[in-house]
């Protein structure tokens, strides 16, 4: 058996989470930030320590390349180092730095498989500076073009592209020019089921469906002590009853269902002031593809006539929408196996989060392995995953990575 | 009679406005920055000019005073020239630059009144940048100490001393000895009820209670797709539930009862985040104290209900708290009489803002004239008062003031 170093596993997350560290043991290395840039120098750099061929693409993302025996389609692990503004240390990092110690174990035992075997990060996974998130995974599967991607600006209008070429990532490869055999991604839960459950590994077979809205809101900005109640245009107050109601509207789907608004701006934001502009969010998600064009259509109803009643403009405008993935099968059953074998207790699940491996899965078989996320906190600074599953995990995937290299 | 010059009134509105003027015609000029104290400048200097002795006290605000014939308290008038961030040119500036242009008539008619005529602008009247509004006649009545005042900061920590200092504007004398026999303020209504009737004078006769709170909420940031809507501690969620709520009570509480949720910022305000804190505030008015505090208490309780359900915790600062003021019968009477005489239809009404004239009704008789606003409009760039009618309102202000500096 290929044995990891959970140690040297962990040591690594703690190096790359010192780039960009934020109060509370967290990490704010937003997509193609100096920061962002920084963590990539690093991770580029122990790549190419361990030997690993280096190639980055025309949307950042890096794939590093362990040659095999044969020159055939290599199998690959990977995930993202991007964060969100207050993320932690582990979400996505762990994936990359967890295949990097595969390599390492490999280049120990002076072990080389059949097939090559490719470790990469994907650009901008949070899409918490530009939208929409999955970019580099997103292009890479063909799912998106590379104009429309530098197109994509943060808050302050500055796009992707000129931030690629600031940053020295804007690569020569084209993306989704190395094509995997299969693809395997290793990732913390985000999550707290796995923890509740006392579950060691859990073995994911799909990802939620994901809609991202978001809405400008115009009213009129009028004086609050002085204008009556019925004759307010309030832009605020359809964006809090557009959350009190995406709230009403999960509970009663139940299932999978949930929702989300995470950011909200109003302006002039004075306390006097009715509101005359609020800029506002909305998340959803579900596995279930029919179900979530049912939230979507419940909550673009709740606003239409919100905005009527209360007399305001209302524009939509889709951030990013995914339907929901469903992983190989072949593949899902493989890493339920590797994990029984080692005597880790398994959960069969859905992932809540969208990750990289659902663009990969359009290209490739696919399938994630999860940790538990301790108290299922995720980007925040207190995401915290267990030493020995970080371990537990790792060596699910090296047994994994090893058997389809082989193959 | 002591005739007013609409068209030189309208003049010194729209050179004033041309300091910190905003794109759509209105005004930003918060209290004690760069732009007030440019307006501060301007408004002094045609004090001088029409010979007025200037006083600045130690709260910044300015009076400035024409000798009477006998050396008796002064008959007061004025208002503020201070403006929210995206205000118009006419609130708190018509009463100001009314006061100065009936001054300026009594030059021209070489009239002596046996009382002296003060004109003052007080420091703060909004409260948009530091709290409490009516900052300087709060100051002026003996309502506010000077070292609270001026401990009042800003969003970035910057203290109301250290600005009047910095502008120029903490002057020698000390608030509220210039001790008025009366005091009368010209405002535009900011409301709809004026111009929706077609009535040209407000007479009126009280101001409602505000009561003004601020919330710090503080929940768990928690990734938006893998929490399960039952494990939610979301600090957004409590804010958007207390608007609508808030907007409910008022439409069941009825009468005058108004409420807005005016000012909101989430942390990290991300469109996948759960946010883990919200700042919000809630301005509550009623001209009736029992109604108010029950509004407060009913507020109060939704919210403790709320975070309790939410797992939140929830800190409450007032940053303002005004009992409902009734003013001076007799002046009151005065007003009306005044434009009736002028031939101007009159409406007896309270007043939904706070104004410095609330503050004056406690050291002595007091009272306000209100003006028409066009659609109600205020507390934005598009506020606007027809000529006809800043002169109407001026000529009232001119016969009251002639009137009580004879008596």
């Amino acid at each position: 058996m290929l044995s990891i170093d959970g140690g040297r596993l962990v040591g690594t997350l703690d190096t790359l989470a010192g780039i960009g560290a934020i109060e509370g043991g967290g990490c704010a290395r937003l997509a193609l930030s100096d920061d962002d840039k920084a963590g990539r120098d690093l991770v580029v750099g122990w790549m190419r320590a361990l030997g690993l061929a280096v190639s980055i693409d025309a949307i950042g993302n890096v794939v590093g390349l362990r040659a095999g025996r044969e020159a055939l389609p290599p199998v690959m692990t990977g995930s993202h180092i991007d964060t969100v503004r207050t993320g932690g240390r582990y979400d996505g990092n762990y994936g990359v730095l967890a295949g990097l110690e595969v390599v390492r174990a490999l280049n120990a035992a002076e072990l080389t498989t059949r097939r090559p075997i490719a470790v990469a990060f994907f650009t901008n996974e949070e899409g918490a500076r530009f939208q929409p998130d999955m970019m580099g995974s997103l292009v890479y599967a063909g799912g998106l073009g590379l104009n429309e991607a530098y197109a994509a600006t943060d808050k302050d209008g500055v796009a992707v592209g000129d931030e690629l070429r600031r940053i020295g990532y804007l690569g020569a490869a084209t993306p989704g020019a190395i094509r995997p055999h299969a693809f395997v991604e290793l990732h913390i839960e985000q999550g707290p089921i796995l923890d509740e459950e006392k579950v060691r590994i859990g073995v994911v077979e799909s990802v939620q469906g994901i809609s991202w809205t978001e809405y400008t809101v115009t009213g009129v900005s009028n004086h609050a002590g002085t204008t009556p109640m019925r004759l307010r245009r309030d832009a605020g107050y359809l964006a809090a009853s557009t959350n009190v109601f995406v709230r009403a509207l999960a509970r009663e789907m139940g299932g999978d269902q949930v929702g989300t608004v995470g950011a909200l701006t109003l302006r002039p934001n004075l306390i006097n002031v009715v509101p005359n502009r609020a800029v506002f969010t909305v998340d959803l998600r579900n596995t279930d593809e029919a179900q979530l064009e049912q939230a979507e259509a419940r909550v673009a109803e709740h606003i239409a006539a919100t905005a009527r009643a209360e007399r305001v403009e209302v524009e939509a405008k889709v951030l990013a929408r995914f339907e929901p993935v469903t992983f190989d099968a072949g593949l899902v059953d493989r890493v339920e196996h590797h994990a029984r074998a080692l005597g880790l207790s398994t959960r069969r699940m859905p992932s809540g989060a969208g990750h990289d491996a659902q663009m990969m899965q359009r290209i490739c078989p696919t399938a994630m392995i999860f940790v538990p996320s301790v108290a299922g906190l995720s980007h925040n600074v207190k995401e915290h995953t267990e030493a020995a599953d970080l371990a537990a995990g790792a060596q699910v995937l090296a047994n994994l990575l090893l058997e389809l290299a082989e193959a």
